[in-house]
């Protein structure tokens, strides 16, 4: 049962008079609860309790925080099939999926719980007192992490479950010991309630204090800039486009007192492909890319949306098989109608610059929030004269792009912005040639393949999701995998310190 | 033998109009040469010259940059008593704070190259694949640290070595792979142009990349910012005002592309001191921080500014004798005009503030950039009413502010912004009883000290020099100790990448 309401720490709360509701793209009809908008009254609260919160929960033990993310995992499992449809209504996504993202989501939480049972993701350093040492002793100095304060996450429209309401933002944060308000993302705002509701149930079973958590509800960016805005909170974590990160990342800097904004925003994600690669394996690679462009109707921050290759008859054949082989694949529902309209747009954009040719487009009709997917070609002499080009695709759509030499090739990948991932397709025998194209994606990317896609991103302690910007606006940290708790958290000193009063993980 | 000119890499190179001498403070004279600003034609030859070198510079061993540092180590030492004359001309600053500050310096540079012998400070992480996982193969991923690029330095006034053209930031910067672009400081143009003809002797011995240093002149701002706003340069530090800080934050923001401004900047370093401990050992304390507010001049980030007590007829007279103490040590030279005139106005301000007095001040004559260091005291109640007392002042200068109790001792730290530091000076029996202090300073500070002092900073692993802004312009950092490093790299990963390709750290 959803209400429509925020919850401002465990209290349900709509005092607001705007509503909006969510769509079920498939069906293209609005769905039933009208949600109500914070006031910022109800923002005030939810900020003061937060902060209050924060003077508690910064202080509870690695496994007392790990049970409490292990039980917002077992909460959301126990939401049942109520979760499932509703993620299926308001993503237009299909069932698989639903079930996929949440298995996801909760491996999340347990993986940041199993890694605060032990200290080491602190990094604590002892360094002793050397008393002797001339011409002055040397001081006792024990450094560990603490967290930054109340964090504000943004929900990502792409994944209405894993970087979501408690995905890896707020899973990150609450392992690192920061609440976290969410700022419900307004298209999935059911899907936010009920995880919500999750969260806070299992706040009260685990004996988190009032606060830790509230969810926010509102569309357009006045609630979500107010957050950011405000003083008490210490961080924030977004993932969604350019523009809207962009701003946020303006917002915090230019408050009186800084803080950081994690946006993960765009990502055209370059694939390079050998030529003889293509004369190897030109079917094989157009059949795996086919499928990764389409995969959840191209709606994926990782999607590869520009490929780079050596112009040839050979490759001239690989671009019009991939398009024949994309546009094969049945069009599928986007998430909502506003990044329809997108898809189309940018679409559009990039195809009517100058010596882009359509390859190949689904050009009979499709339901209206479905995607017809398109493949592109452009050589590289023109790809570098304009830079609309690199504009993003969010759906599924990717440009081929023919370069008269890998050196010309070279300098398409130095003309992009930072991208969260590159990717090689070579041959066993390109390996030892390769020297040029790797520093070149090294220095754009924050993730690199090898004969693989970079759709589908692991959560490991290994994992960078992140890159230079604008893939992300800080390519010191990743919001996927376990070092995205570094987003959250600072290193703090004790010189001297009193053993009895140091945290255990400096006893040493 | 100085030439006034700037190193464009390694070429000296002096095409400027505009001139600018140092000052002897002490003697309160003009030194003879003439230093050449900058021409942007000069700023852009350095910059490519930076981009250019980064590309060879990032792929040198760890071994070899190790070896670089250490030679840059070898020739600071090397310039001999030429280094030294200059440093106590430009910086009024004594012989045996030279000789130490060398030797820091050096010991910095040392410690980094010891860090980058191994991998370790790199944090690499290796997920090996897992083919038979269901439903999806897990692929090998494997995390390792890379460089950011081009970063530029600028020189600190109050540590004309250890934070200046071959100073902490400098050297994290080298050992992290980034070629470094100092902007010199004005007033200690010539310790500059020494240091900075050492690390250009160390780089050409040990065969490191035209470019990987370049050192560049300039009064005022005009050419630190141009460094800043440039596509090329990736991220920055900076110690020095708020002011100036701030401004260089905003811009790094600001850009098309931001990046990482890291800014070590204000702090008044509070100390608590408990009524227990002012009963039991006042004149010990009183000795010890008059020690600490005048040592050099009190010209360091982690002066204590800022005493706290509880107010009581002992706690008077420990403010009468911690007054008494300082006024009676030796006035010391300040480091440059502008400071002692900055020292001097922001003394006036705060002591002209409502409430408070001043309790001792040296009141006869000092040489003209010398110091009269000075005692204030205010209540409590005062100080909570009025931001214009938290200002910094930088020198011999600190405040008593004595609170009726001590819950309103804790509410004048929960009203302080971010400092550095925070001291507690305290009994054995007050231990137990410190929860509240310790938990008000903590959110406030980067490092807190027990019964000591906060002047003294250890280049150590465990340090951290940072803290909540305007401390710092970013928390999660420290421009001290070994954690420096980590300003200046982004995490990178390997997926399925082939063994042969792996950088050395990653095959596992």
């Amino acid at each position: 049962m959803i209400t429509g309401k925020n919850y401002i720490g465990n209290k349900l709360s709509g005092n607001g008079s705007k509503t909006h509701k969510t769509v079920n793209p498939k069906l293209n009809i609005e769905n039933t609860t009208a949600f109500v908008e914070a006031t910022s009254e109800e923002l005030e609260e939810a900020i003061a309790l937060a902060s209050d919160a924060f003077k508690i929960y910064k202080n509870k033990t690695g496994k007392e925080r790990a049970t409490f993310l292990n039980a917002i995992a077992d909460e959301i499992l126990a939401l049942g099939d109520d979760l499932l449809k509703m993620y299926c209504s308001e993503s237009g996504l299909p069932e698989g999926r639903a079930t996929g993202e949440r298995g996801r989501t909760m491996s999340q939480l347990q993986s940041f719980a199993n890694m605060i049972e032990t200290e080491d993701w602190r990094l604590n350093v002892i360094d002793e007192a050397i008393p002797e040492r001339q011409p002055m002793p040397k001081s006792d100095i024990r450094r560990t992490s603490i967290p930054l304060g109340p964090v504000v996450v943004f929900a990502a429209s792409n994944f209405p479950l894993a970087f979501s309401t408690a995905g890896g933002d707020t899973a990150s944060a609450l392992a690192a010991g920061c609440p976290v308000i969410v700022k419900s993302h307004a298209m999935h705002s059911g899907i936010g309630e009920l995880v919500a509701s999750a969260i806070i149930k299992a706040a009260g079973k685990t004996g988190m204090p009032n606060g830790v958590f509230s969810n926010i509800t509102g569309r357009g960016r006045t609630v979500g800039q107010a957050l950011v805005k405000h003083h008490k909170i210490k961080a924030v974590g977004f993932t969604g486009s350019i523009s809207g990160g962009r701003a946020l990342f303006d917002i915090g800097n230019q408050r009186t007192e800084p803080i950081p904004v994690f946006a993960e925003m765009g990502s055209i994600n370059p694939v390079v492909i050998t030529p003889n690669a293509i004369v190897a394996r030109a079917e094989e690679i157009a059949t795996t890319y086919a499928g990764s462009i389409t995969l959840g109707s191209g709606q994926f921050c990782t999607k590869p949306g520009l490929m780079l290759t050596v112009d040839s008859d050979k490759t001239q054949a690989f671009v019009a098989d991939l398009a024949a082989k994309t546009v094969a694949i049945d069009a599928q529902c986007m998430l909502n109608p506003s990044i329809k309209s997108s898809f189309v747009a940018n679409g559009n954009l990039v195809s009517s610059q100058e010596g882009v040719s359509v390859v190949g487009r689904v050009d009979g009709d499709v339901d209206t929030n479905f995607a017809p997917s398109q493949i592109n070609t452009v050589s590289g002499k023109d790809f570098l004269t304009n830079p609309k080009m690199h504009t993003e695709v969010f759906g599924p759509f990717a440009m081929v792009v023919k370069s008269k030499d890998e050196a010309e090739l070279i300098h398409v990948i130095n003309s992009l912005e930072g991208q969260l991932t590159g990717t090689i397709i070579a041959e066993e025998s390109d390996i030892k040639n390769l020297d040029g194209i790797i520093d070149a994606l090294q220095s754009r990317v924050g993730r690199i393949i090898f004969n693989g896609v970079p759709t589908g991103v692991e959560v490991t302690g290994a994992m960078t999701h992140g890159g230079p910007y604008p893939a992300s606006s800080d390519s010191r940290f990743t919001s996927v995998g376990l070092g995205a708790i570094k987003r959250w958290i600072r290193p703090f000193s004790y010189q001297d310190w009193p053993k009895e009063l140091l945290p255990d993980g400096l006893k040493g």
